[in-house]
């Protein structure tokens, strides 16, 4: 890890760990969640108001602003950050996943992806190559291997020709990235739900070497159980002093699974999308606000959140703005959702920093299994 | 007008004047610019955000509130301004001009107008008693008589016709209203661009007697020279010593040639709306953000204004935000044209209060002249 950057665990317990991955543009305290800025902009949130929430890191898309607006025209415009006014730091992805998931009209080779925009349908190629330069184009801190997430299900055989191929988009990744002073690169493990293969892919990437490392191919339809069941292994196989990084997930009580299990960071889409489509995720579970009970209730969403859409509005006020499809719902219902998350996380880091995950854990799960406040 | 509320004319300068509304929520500077909130919100603002460009008051429209949520639902949760968190002054319209500019399906009688819900299609009537009973059950500070919006253009018959019949609900509103000690109401002038109808207006709503008084019937098509030439008569036949407010205007040339006109309070959809469809207005004029000559402009929108889309964001990110159709363009663009509208009233207001209305609108009208910045 270069000089300016450092990760340091501040206390653990069993496998969960608290600390701090030290970057020129900010700590990021982990375990951490990254809020998702697909295309330049945490949909519905101005940055300033994602950093009141808490985070200390956004995740970036590669995909999206290498159709638009482009990885050349941001990096004319002085990079990622000020183009989107987010002065702390970015970890981009690689593009490899959307490209999969997005795109219809793909071609995989081993040389890399061909695909049609969906913005314009233009031919783009995007290698490991390619992929590390628009993250560098982009001035990311953190920036991702390219790699093919496998598909689920898939046979061990296809899982292993998958994951191999990957660990060959990880060195040629790692050698593109080259030595940098001032961003990190990620590798990520692949090889599915087997656990032979998640040892191989892991060996693979301590070979190369790599600033962190995240675990990628999960949450793709496995299941809750499944994916922990990997968890349960695969962070272990991982170098302990460096961040790990679970990609994609999740829901909430994924997150607390899987810090139990030894990750320090994660991303999903889950609480800006849910916001937009009137769910609020609480500490009692989710919320769906356009619910006609929620009409004339005069409660906030969660009487002890102390974000600005439970200190200053009904749930009778967030239904009427869900329902008449005004922009503050998905503003408020976002700002609410990343704010709970970013509390998760906290009481997180403070109860493994305490020796009270266990406690911490069962009081989430115990009010969980009340659900939402009951109707009036 | 009640005791706890007063108009005072700290100066002016030639017709025109500058003051405060005071009101038991707060002090309205006039000339003031009263931001639209339909639906108990100013589309992608946080009401603290409208506060912040410098709005003293809002304006809620009676017909949207009263299909959806319902005015007895608002009052049962504690009045508009806990709804929708907006503690300051709020004026109300009388759904008499929606009612007839939004729905198709409507029969005016003597009576009032009878009409379907865009909502969900039930029936509803609307009339001079019913509407202050609904402005009464959102607890608007500043309640608006239900008049007919006379259509332009109308023959001098039309207009006395539909004038005399506004006349005749203006009565009927100010019996509804009673005598309160801590709300307003307001008469609305009409007679088209009639001189002889709108001092026959003037003199049937000052027998009446209100706390102000509107100029109905204005921007409905005649253009701006028309409205002027009506504005050159028509403020004088109101009371002096109550503050005049020109409904639904209008374009910045519009505000600034009504206050030399002695008007005091003006609202219009305008900036908000063209916030939304990517047209940012600015000292020089109107910028159309989605033109493709903005996708490599480092520059603000305007590089003296201190909104923030002009202090954190280059035209080159506002034209991808819109393009991208990202909901933060919305938020970002609403902003700052409503910041620049209070800014132009907080000119007006100093320009009158110093005597120097006259270099203040020269100044206005030659640096619009120039047209929007260069391109690169």
């Amino acid at each position: 890890m270069p000089k300016s950057f450092s990760f340091k665990i501040h206390a653990s317990q069993g496998k969960a760990r608290t600390g701090a991955l030290k970057t020129r543009r900010g700590d990021i305290r982990t375990p951490a969640f990254m809020p998702v800025g697909t295309a330049a902009t945490v949909k519905a949130m101005l940055p300033e108001s994602v950093r009141e929430t808490g985070a200390d890191i956004l995740l970036g898309n590669t995909y999206h602003l290498m159709l638009r607006p482009g990885a050349e025209r941001i990096a004319r415009l002085g990079g990622l950050h000020r183009f989107m006014n987010w002065q702390r730091p970015i970890l981009t992805d690689s593009g490899g996943f959307q490209v999969m998931s997005l795109n219809e009209l793909r071609k995989l080779t081993e040389e890399g992806v061909s695909f049609k925009s969906h913005v314009d349908g233009s031919l783009h190629h995007l290698t490991p190559e390619r992929s590390i330069e628009i993250q560098r184009l982009l001035d990311s801190d953190i920036t991702m291997c390219f790699d093919e997430c496998t598909p689920f299900p898939a046979t061990e055989g296809q899982a292993a020709r998958s994951m191999r191929l990957s660990m060959r988009w990880a060195q040629r990744s790692r050698d593109a990235f080259g030595e940098r002073d001032d961003h990190l690169i990620f590798g990520i493990q692949q090889g599915s739900t087997f656990r032979d293969l998640r040892a191989e892919s892991a060996d693979a990437l301590r070979r190369i070497g790599f600033d962190g490392y995240a675990i990628g191919g999960l949450a793709v339809g496995e299941g809750q159980k499944a994916m922990f069941e990997v968890l349960d292994y695969a962070p272990d196989m991982l170098p302990a002093d460096r961040p790990r990084y679970l990609m994609g997930v999740g829901k909430p009580d994924d997150i607390v699974g899987a810090v139990q299990r030894g990750v320090d960071m994660f991303d999903c889409v889950l609480p800006s999308r849910s916001g937009r489509t009137g769910q609020a995720l609480t500490r009692r579970g989710a919320v769906n606000i356009k619910n006609a009970r929620h009409r004339d209730d005069p409660r906030p969403l969660d009487e002890e959140c102390t974000c600005p859409a439970c200190r200053n509005y009904s749930r009778a006020y967030l239904h009427h703005v869900f329902r008449a499809q005004e922009i503050i719902s998905s503003m408020l219902l976002t700002w609410h959702n990343l704010h709970y998350y970013q509390q998760l996380m906290a009481g997180l880091r403070d109860a493994i920093a305490k020796g009270q995950l266990d406690d911490f854990v069962a009081d989430f799960h115990a009010l969980r299994a009340q659900g939402d406040i009951e109707p009036l």
